[in-house]
């Protein structure tokens, strides 16, 4: 476990000491025709790029063979360039064995306790009773594939963009869902939470998150609704009896989760279940997006962030109202009990 | 109180002998040129067709004073023209004062418990902890204006269109929200609690609901977001000290809260009680309203709606999973506590 | 065989004595309160309303039995409403078993000759180079498959909407891909003409046609796109050493092939085999289309046909040039060879 | 008063010795390390960019003090830095008090005299016949407001955005409006005059203009648009007797002069002024916006601008007829008379 | 010339002895399976259906002659069918020719007096300065074009629908751009006004009017924007030495004033004049549209008219401030002097 | 002609000894104030950039003189920056007369053979049986714009977007439309094979391609469609009796081909023709603009290209199945006979 302060917390002129994971790594030359790399370094709590002069201590015998997804050791300070924040290196080394990193340790995380999110998640599982339904998923979520599951993260930007974000996304619909289905006795609740647990079921192929969060060849030629769609098919035709209509109202819950056409959803919702499920995934993932948007990516000085595209909008943390100590008191470690 | 089975509830041949209410009313010609008078009945659970030919008895003592609103005696039978139900008049005349029938026993209503209702919005409302918000919800909910906004539909059609369906849609939207302030405390709780409460408030001088749910000129001129935050304004401006800041953000909330220009909120969600709140908004309202339409709009002999423009699609109803008794026996007399 | 007139051939004032597949049946009344059937009754050639009145001959044994998809034996004459022809029924009796009719007697079919379309088909399949490939398509089409693949219809509307359609409608695609791939060898011939084949392949579980064409609960909820996909993965997935990048791209054809998310695509074309399916499935679907509504919908009297609204455009019969005799005397029975 | 020539005036070569308005101010390192200064510097005429290199007198003596809005005296010379005229810096001061200058000599600034446009805009309120809406508009354009509206641009970019630019806009646009009310003696000219007055008001609170233009937090969480009906609904509170029916028409003006709901109008235009001052606003706002961006965004030796994305196209500069003498010979300097 | 009162003024039970134009004519059934013809009469106030029953007098002798243009005589009343005023026929007779009326007395047609108009239209072309574009004009307005143009409506339905109308559309279209260029001078006066001369000038080609308002194949087929392009285009290549320049510049004028390409220009408005022509056409074209419908459209006792599918929103008459009489008095007789 | 390798097949460090032609020449200054030129120097085969720097031999003869379009023989080498390849300057001249080369050797350019395509134009232009047509044909296919047609590139980027790229487009569309002629004899072939040549005729007008490719300021302004429309026009008016519903039917061919309105045709496509032209249209261009992408823009070590914004989607490059050596062995140098 790595024992150093992080990246976001580090000011200007702060000194660093640090393992950090390699994001981006080009060889370039300057103007003046001398070699560099350009680095961007980062932590599980933030990335930020770096130079890597020649005559730094080191640069001869990394630049043929730095790679993506290595970590270095890196002595030097927080700099600023353009407004940005900027790691100038004074010397650099790879990792070694002995320093007992791995990749998986700068990646930025939920920051939820896995060990309940795991826990949270089967229990919700066995309270599903109807037996086609409990069984399916129970084939669904076989050892290797929930470890998959439990790791990827929801997207590569945007929303729980971080490792364990599908399984904190899939939690915080399946309250909404569950809040949905106490207001209306109409809903299928098995239906609707099995649906919540499979939406997104087909990231663990679409996204590879190892060393760095990227799209598969796979998910970008099919895409992880198809994906998931296919697995449950195959899963579900190995099953005997389970009934056909069933089946295809669990189909159509995951391929239109996304709720529109034009979102890549195959078909819209059609189903009580269908919209339920869809509004509960927008409610999640938009509120978490902004929340991470207003942590991350104010303007200095400023209470607005920039322009963010996906939003259409540039954001304001007013930052006005504490919440009063007792009443939000909330024990957040679990969303279930 | 009424003492009348519910047309809904009436099927083809049945005969009726109902008060019911005049929602359409027009004097025409048939081809034959002799007069007749097109109507639309209605009690709480529906509304049909119904002509009335010259040689109905009661026909030329209303035929010149019949109007919208107005409550008439029927006997007849259910009947059905062109595969869809229609009433079959045998006789007519108008409600008296003696028969002590009002036209709001014949609009459609929440099917839950107004003073529950009531007591849930009161209590939460209790529960707000900032002093300015709370003050300023007393001052907006004085005793005349409460009495419209615990009556108002929360709108023409689609979701919640019945009386009290505006207190019913927020207090879902609250629930939903206090839940995501559990999950996320980065969210102001008074404030985004004091948006949901007043979001669509300007609904009540938007829509006039008797005898008929209808927009009022003003409604149609400027739009219930506006009229909500003139209100607000207005409210905000009485009060010595009120938090500038805190009250643009508010005012934020209700001109933000349909989520897109194009559906004519005049600016978008930017802070993160408004993103929120939109959702939340869309969750409610979207699961009545499929709820609503696969309940009402089946095609005879078919598990799907008709085409449903507002959704762009027509509607399933699966049928298929059968809520287990025990899990959800939810008391839904309260959402509260 | 059936030996009677097309109804297209027919009009005004024509003699009816013709069996005819009932495709709508609704009971009504008249504004006397007079029971009436009001019928749509059609051949291969067209459709046309019909209205049974209580007075006619057979009214009375077949009012309450008479189902879609049924055939009836009418005699009568071509008479006209509104501007549109209509049937005039003089009596009317239900086919027996004696008649030797069947419901597809009566639906609308491809122009060209099966027999020839069918070893079209097989000849281009058995030229499939790609040993996986050839062997998915072999195992694809069985027998069983392969019956249902050659009737079904290429949609309910718009192009190709009759019996053997889709067949017929594939083979203009494969011979306009097999043009581009002359042109562009970088293309892969195998690849894109196997992906035209199964392209549509979903609709033989998408639509119902006998006795009239719908949309099945698993078509309106899943969609022909991702049906076929889960079928093709499938097959796949029983096949040893099926190349998994072959895989992903074969599934990417059929996922892509509407070109567009808003078209319902789950992903857009991403690969020169998949631009290629794509355009070619739009230039024989849009020139089949125009070709027919030309054909059956000229306004009487005009060289443009009313508004259609999937073209956004009324269309234009010019009608100007003679194609000359010589040039064009092209043998169209067979596209290959 | 300034006397000095303009930015716009100079070309490369050119010596500088003047006082500019400091419009951005980036502290900045060289690749080699050095500390520089990355400024953007203006007048009225226009704006450049400038490094203020750390060997330029004066640099040591502001660098950890200077501000946007601050304004400096600069000797140089007019530069080119790709393609782009650049300030080169000789030596640098900030201005002082003796200076007597001030922020507001460096904004941009209508071309039409103020005191002309004042006169104009006083002395067509007056002619407003109608005394609830004459009344509404002296109170509202009280003296501490009219200030601020003879002064603030009508935006931060696109049309008339300079000093005074909103009055300008104004008073074209009830040219227009005036025009088409003696067309059309249907339009309420009271109503319209007042409307177009009022139109853009809120842009007082919407826009900062000193020391640049600028958006607060208020305009960013209402719009102006909103700011303005909250306004005039206040003053119209506090007018005993004022008609409801021709505050909700005014209002309505206000709210839907952008038009459509995806420009932000929370009502798209119902009434006949409505859409008579929708249409003269696009028209005084376009044709503004394209001699400005034509006057000023010419490619070098080229008759066409860059593609300019608020219009989506490129514009052209034909220069082609000259307006003759004697025909156009307008004076100008006053609108009315 | 017609001496009998307008329909728009007659009320329900008036008596009719007028004659009228036959807008729309089809022999029909009555369930009954008696013949009847469905008209559509008009005068140039305004159209009403009315059912010509087969014992009216005059039915049979004109039941297998009459068509669409022809004009009769009728009597009878007024009446109505659901709620829409229908006339009732009494007597009908075909016009003769000492009846001495034509269907151009019957086609509505501009309030505004033709020969001022004519006189305004060549007064306004003698003021062009250029030579060019004045010799252009000249030529291009024929006799027999001039005599088209001068009566052509602007359009079928929607602004300045009716005889005259595009001439008076016009002429308001180059009021407004002179307004525009007195407070331009950068504008090219010459030539925006000759772009407003021309820019619908297509429509001579593209709308028949005579005795109804129809397009034609090629305006079907070409549009008035490529009809007038090309007249244009054939005009100044018979002139010898016109400026490639201007003649370019004058074609995008005509090409670009729809203002967007999803408008049918095939280029965007690149020029000073060519927004200017724009937003002036939008303006005339809409406050026009605006009038018309307002006037035309309410539904009964209401101050709304139903939704007005072109302008997406239903439309207000507010009725509420009279324009006083002194200052309104315009002479509205001609627009220039 | 040039005996010189291509840079395509250049990689970095390999020697260069070449001439090529300018197509971008920028003078700048260092950040350090020398003057450099920026560079973009290109082949038929591709264009990097270069920097000239002020120490390399002949930069001061030339760096006055050097323009777009120029054509210079440089000594260097294959380099690299940020990733992308360039070249370094060792030295550089103006070429001379003598080296005899003109910037038409440095063009991009079809890889199909000009003389065959011409032949194959020719012979198909024979073929066509309606006299009218042919005759026009070759009115407008005069020598000198015949030059032009056969050099023309079809685009200034995106697809065909090489000299002689229109013919060799229009070639393929001629190929497509014979084949859906041989499958519609219901299609006038000789009327879609004349809309096809004529199609984008127009582009002889809209760009120029010597020394680069650029749009005309008649091209932007009136564009090709429009363009082409005219020429026709003309061409008809000058032969007698050309019937007037071809011409109308061919000039709509020719306005429609773009298939929609957003696309820039002010028609959208109303006859069989016009949809076939249009879809064979999208086809061809189509596929070679994805073949060109793939060929030319992935990204290093991957299967995958950057995004693409034309086609909204990054490309794939899956390389899998090669077309097997016989089959595929399609004599490609002529597309006829």
């Amino acid at each position: 476990m790595l024992n150093q302060s992080e990246l976001s917390s580090l000011i200007k002129s702060d000194p660093i000491d640090h393992f950090l994971l390699v994001k981006k790594c080009e060889l370039r030359l300057t103007k003046g025709g001398k070699e560099f790399i350009s680095l961007e370094l980062g932590d599980k709590s933030n990335s930020f790029a770096a130079n890597l002069w020649e005559d730094v201590a080191g640069f001869k015998s990394i630049k043929n063979s730095l790679v993506v997804g290595d970590i270095v050791r890196i002595t030097g300070s927080m700099d600023e360039y353009q407004g940005n924040p900027q790691i100038k290196i004074e010397s650099i080394r790879l990792s070694k064995q002995s320093d007992n990193v791995t990749p998986k340790d700068f990646l930025p995380r939920s920051l939820r306790d896995l060990t309940v999110m795991k826990k949270e998640f089967i229990s919700r599982l066995e309270k599903i009773a109807n037996p086609d339904l409990k069984s399916l998923l129970q084939n669904i979520f076989s050892d290797e594939r929930f470890e998959k599951y439990i790791s990827v993260p929801a997207g590569k930007m945007w929303h729980h963009s971080y490792i364990s974000g599908l399984l904190e996304h899939t939690l915080e619909i399946i309250k909404i869902c569950d809040l949905m289905c106490d207001i209306h006795p109409e809903i299928s609740r098995d239906l609707v939470v099995c649906g919540a647990m499979l939406h997104d079921f087909g990231k663990i192929e679409e996204l590879s998150y190892d060393p760095v969060f990227e799209y598969t060849d796979k998910g970008k030629l099919l895409g992880h609704i198809v994906i998931a769609a296919m697995i449950v098919n195959d899963e579900i035709n190995k099953t005997p009896d389970f009934p056909e209509n069933l089946k295809n109202n669990l189909l159509h819950l995951i391929l239109s989760h996304q709720g529109k056409l034009e979102y890549a959803s195959p078909v819209v919702p059609k189903t009580l279940e269908a919209i339920t499920l869809y509004q509960a995934d927008e409610l999640s993932a938009k509120v978490n997006a902004y929340k991470n948007v207003i942590a991350n990516e104010l303007k200095p000085g400023s209470n607005w962030t920039k322009f963010i595209s996906l939003a259409g909008t540039d954001m304001y943390s007013g930052g006005l109202l504490k919440n009063p100590g007792n009443e939000n008191n909330i024990d957040n470690k679990t969303l279930f009990d």
